[in-house]
């Protein structure tokens, strides 16, 4: 359901192996910052608790960078009175720590620090947070990042420069790399290509709302990719059925799909529909979508970049007929951060999901009494929602109509800036498959990594 | 009680902070390898169990470089059938991993493969082992250590060049760098340095009798480094004094360690007391044990290394009457590698730390059975003990008498390749002081890490 | 809320105390032979697991009589390999355990060890069930309860003899005393009055679709108590208030479960309103909702059974228009239990509670499909419910209109024989609140207990 | 190696199957006198914690009278933070709990109480005991046992008087009935005879320093109770031969604990050796030892009471050269309580089981001092020690010479009145054989307990 993470074919990025394996270790410096304040924290517990935190209502966990199912909820602490205090507890992978959130909406140190110490990591007996600044963690949480702040430079097989910088869950978090990244790209280049992923509804509106908001930018045109297998499932077709041709299906998955450019209005976007072409498409598989989306008053395109790299995308580029220029650079948000946490989140899914209304659940809106008590009620919303639908049911393909929204619970991002609307069930921590893919891997006796495909 | 892991003075390496930060991520990809294992072992639990294990009887943890107390003891694999088998577990720190020792004492690719496949994760219920190799782990976890087997090559303040690599739990491991480092150090230099951390008794004999065995090389000589304040410690003068003059304690102390270059004959080396001057020694102190050394017919020597860098060390180097030579290079071995468990252990505790005899708990006792029926009888014996005593009583200092050893239990490293017999308490994973030391560190506007001394 | 469960006033049972404490030993018996299945099932985890139960699927819990909250959510079977299979459960108290259910249900002691070879106690990963008989547990249980299914003989303080036996929790079990003391109650005296407790739609719905059927018996007539402070409380009247005097507060209370007596007829049921006298009550208080019955078509009389005893009683009863006969007992079942188990709770929650529908969380429909492919689908739904209000939201007084009921988890009592649809959060092991009651009991010199009052 | 607590044979006591089963209730009292204390403890914890109690020093547990070994370790308080404080715990035997204890030394229900509410159920972090005086809970714990308190009266299938209460852990407790049960057989009976079990150097020895001082009241003889079997075991026989003659192992073993009657000097007891003859038994093997007896000062007889009843008992009695009279009543105490824990530690196991030391771990050191320093220094010493040897090493059969005894732990029993050193592992909860004993046994129709043997 997921690629990797380095691009691929003519417009992978190189060296992918170490890309995807620790690259320049910036995984590895979120998670030693996040869990030395996870340490200081039961480390605080365990000599007196002079700040009297809730044992029961520490929220900050440990990540590793690692699927680690065993590791999802634990309890630690045990072993006496020289051991820690007993506690439950658990792991969320690294890519879903709020540092890598901190990490990706910092717009300096010195930003850096003040998110660090903002995080709130538990609750005292009344109710009141205590935050990484509390602790005295900012300071050795920062020097453990100082070089994971600095964006990576790599480039495509056909030297095309690319940051590849930071890795925020995007169900969970905003999904978008960093700020620091975007910046640097901006500063050099005439033209920025950057990712909002995990669908435009949850990863365009986070990135509007939130990532350009922090970073003081705006595209000046978007465009929404889709591969036509994906347009065929929504349409009706089997996922076992995708690669085979199936116009209809198409058809019908981008029908259905119609009014998402209409969301793209909401944000006062040019925008082009680019299909991502796979090797098993058909020719008319191809033209079939350019025409609807004309009838549909956009422009859509054929994107080559897998097979032809930057002359695929280049192409697809020529044929736009407005390009956005610089000028005209600008979005409206969605919503207003001075709005109600209610009204946001209605907001977000009535317009995004076409949602009916928002169901909370009594966890649902304890949370979001107490969050706006404590002073969280003017953060953005950033809502963690399957991918798989528009709504927050994984089973309801195409364009869902007539369903409500649950909110089971809101958590907390003090750090980062945003807090989070929890619709059904998330996943912060994967588990393995039967035959983990780690079981294909191997080290030749020169030093390279092979993988045997299955 | 321990210095930092970068030397000092005229000394320091650099650089300094990030040898002590990330470096190369060596320790960050052992923690990787190691836990990939760990999530490998609990995933084939949760998955069928094909290979029978006993989820009671699995011995191997996981890692975190952290000093984090919590982690010491718990319980993971809650929260139901979909969350993995609940067991008693715990994390150790990262230099105390199995994968750390392996990394250290792997010559070669091949032989990383072949010693990471023989790490034994635990027990079926017949009590056969199970290995990495079972699991299918051995070739992802190579290929996770790809970089980490490198040398790394820093430089002292002078320019002196360093190999820094590795850093396996001195009391609980054989505690030497990696035997890659020394051999590519060997191919370079005309004399190579070479750290056995933790007491001549600990470090030294760990260092010949494990170290040179598997890397098939010898010293030509062997320096036993000794602090004038340590020397006072051991002659009776309070923690809290050893920086007062007191040449009567520190003679004391001395000759209390008169027996020990005693010791170093029985490996067939040459050597020499190299007296490790701080500011605070006088120069009376400095002298002393020179003139004792001469009577105890042993070179003493004052090493100015802080204070003065190489040229310190050179004129240490060259007051020595008969420098080791590579063509006399050579040791003979405490113990036959072939011996029985039982004698490799009595041998050890009564030529190294003077003990009269070896007790064993029941469980100790036990292990030492059941390791000899499954086939690790033959494995060098790398005994767990406290570097503050000679004995495995922490509170007995100076030259303690008519003491026995006793072992609690006997763990197997069979991918290190030796087996290691606990005397004592001891810690795999730290914990942090009431103050914790990150609390001092900072980093600047310009990303520089401060750190301010109490 | 509750009050205690020996009566008061003039018919207040004897002896008392001994009947609130240890009385015959019923509740320990009942604690023992259910503890004794646990071990068993744990023993035989431990001991090789011979049947193949999936650890983390045992259901099968531990009780306890007592208010322990700390109990309610623990992990066993920790200390390594000699100390069980560490696992997840927890403890219930005496009440809600599924052998008290049995006990009740049971039919002699044949039935009885039928019904505790029928319980479940977990499932195998192939999800086929493992029951006590499985577990050879049966013979030894029925032996702990052999005292235990005689029923216990006791009298009012004016001498009419009153049977108490058995203690099913009345919200998640079926709430009746025992089978057992009902038919020997009915060999011995003319006119037997049973209590089916927690209101109608709970107490009085399970005894006739479960309690009545598999007794094999059915009541001539069917009295509904109702306390003028109830109706006050549901006509609006905050709950610290309700001992003033407020005849409209009360008659809307009443008026709004005017319907509940059409409720009655559903079961084909003759029926009286007793209005249960509080010296707090005044005379118009009393009058106004005999009226208020009258014109609802119902007999409406005051019961003085609290001050006045049998006499109290025997005056109501006189009062009554056409008494219920013998010959003329019998009632007509809600539902038919071989419908299926959709259409059974979907009956008791319109017909009963006056929901709209039901709707179930994906785990209810889990259960639902498992349950029916299991073979459990033709046994009665003993649904769990606050006795708070008559949706499953205790906040909704009076009459709600227009709501749904959530089936969150249906639960076994394979041995009771019936299953359990959960709705809303049903605690079956209470908490201490912060003085406990066991504060204020003393015992003295002369062995008495004493108690005093707040 | 234990038989059933109701006698066998002639002698067997009525109701048997009652007594081993629920019989009066009494331990059903003290589990929940004991449980309630354990409930009040964490909802003090729960709520708010006012008396600062450390929940990692929580000493009280909770009892089951279940062998369930999976209760052994636990973790409570589970669930977040309405469900109490998470902490390590466990469940012991009933027989096991102090509330046993003080029900069986406890002169009264005035002394009940004092005992009660010296309890102590943990520490604060300084180190101060917390009381379940302190927790208000003895009142209603006295009311729990305000019928357990009263002593059971039964007979032998012969009419003889038989008081059967009170049974503490006689290798963890002092192991005797309750005083209140001796003080009225005393006042009722000629002669009364009581056990002290688990062998001499435990029982008698506790009877006499602990039991005989809190009761006031001496024995005016000593009866050593030995079967031929365990003589001969204790003279080299394998366990699965000592039903077969062997007249020389016998011998031997009595040989070898023929220093034992000297014991009983030491408390200045007469003493008189009967033989529990068993069906197995030679005649020759009955006649050696009486001779044996004769030759080393003592008087040997023959006890028939399993075949005859009091008649066998009385034919023994008979023989006896110096009755023990009344007037002759009396004994030595083996040491002063006021002198140090170490001193009576030392003198038990110097003087009852041949120890030529005492040594100590660190932590039976350390809760050496505590003890001393909370003023706990004055209590007997009631020493927790393997009833399967003199030492405490349970291979140690026959008379072992020149051992030590270890002492681990010393726990604290304030409300019995002693404090416990535990030497070697001591169970508190036995576990399960792999199949049950509760498998063979059933309840006929009729309500009859049946059992089959194997």
């Amino acid at each position: 359901m997921k690629g990797g993470g380095a691009g691929g074919g003519a417009s992978e990025m190189l060296p992918m192996m170490d890309i995807n394996l620790h690259f320049n270790g910036d995984f590895h410096a979120v998670s030693s910052a996040h869990n030395l304040l996870a340490a200081m924290v039961d480390n605080h517990l365990h000599h007196g608790n002079a700040l009297g935190i809730d044992s029961r209502r520490v929220t900050w966990k440990r990540v590793v960078d690692m699927n680690d199912r065993a590791l999802r909820d634990i309890i630690i602490g045990l072993g006496g009175r020289t051991e820690g205090i007993p506690r439950e507890s658990g792991f969320d992978i690294t890519a879903a720590s709020e540092v890598m959130a901190v990490l990706c909406l910092a717009d300096g140190i010195q930003d850096l620090k003040t998110r660090l110490g903002r995080i709130v990591v538990g609750y005292r007996t009344d109710g009141t947070p205590v935050t990484a600044k509390d602790l005295g963690a900012v300071g050795a949480m920062a020097a453990l990042l100082k070089e994971a702040v600095k964006p990576n430079l790599v480039q495509t097989t056909e030297g095309v420069p690319a940051f590849v910088h930071g890795g925020p869950f995007a169900n969970i978090a905003h999904g978008t790399n960093t700020i620091n990244a975007t910046k640097a790209a901006l500063a050099y280049a005439d033209i920025v290509v950057t990712e909002a992923g995990f669908a435009f509804e949850l990863g365009a509106e986070k990135f509007f709302d939130i990532n350009c908001q922090y970073g003081g930018f705006a595209p000046a045109c978007t465009v929404l990719v889709a591969t036509i297998r994906a347009l065929k499932m929504h349409g009706g077709k089997p996922l076992a059925e995708v690669s085979k041709p199936d116009v209809e299906a198409m058809t019908r998955g981008l029908l259905q799909h119609g009014e998402a450019p209409r969301e793209h209005h909401k944000f006062g976007q040019d925008c082009v529909v680019a299909i991502n072409r796979f090797p098993t498409d058909t020719a008319k598989e191809e033209v079939e979508p350019q025409m609807h989306c004309e009838a549909l008053g956009l422009k859509g395109v054929v994107a080559e970049t897998f097979s032809e790299g930057r002359q695929g995308l280049h192409r697809a580029g020529r044929s736009r007929a407005r390009p956005g220029r610089p000028d005209r650079a600008g979005f409206t948000p969605l919503y207003d951060w001075n709005d109600s946490i209610e009204n946001k989140i209605a907001t977000v899914a009535r317009e995004m999901y076409g949602a009916v209304a928002v169901d909370y659940t009594a966890r649902g809106k304890r949370d979001r009494l107490q969050l706006e008590k404590a002073g969280f009620g003017k953060l953005p919303v950033c809502i963690a929602k399957t991918q798989q639908s528009l709504s927050d049911n994984p089973a309801l393909l195409g364009r869902p109509k007539d369903f409500l929204v649950t909110v089971r619970e809101i958590q907390l991002a003090a750090g980062a800036g945003f807090i989070i609307p929890i619709t059904g069930e998330i996943l912060r921590m994967p588990g393995l498959p039967k035959v983990p893919m780690a079981s294909r891997f191997d080290l030749s006796d020169e030093g390279e990594v092979l993988f045997s495909r299955p």
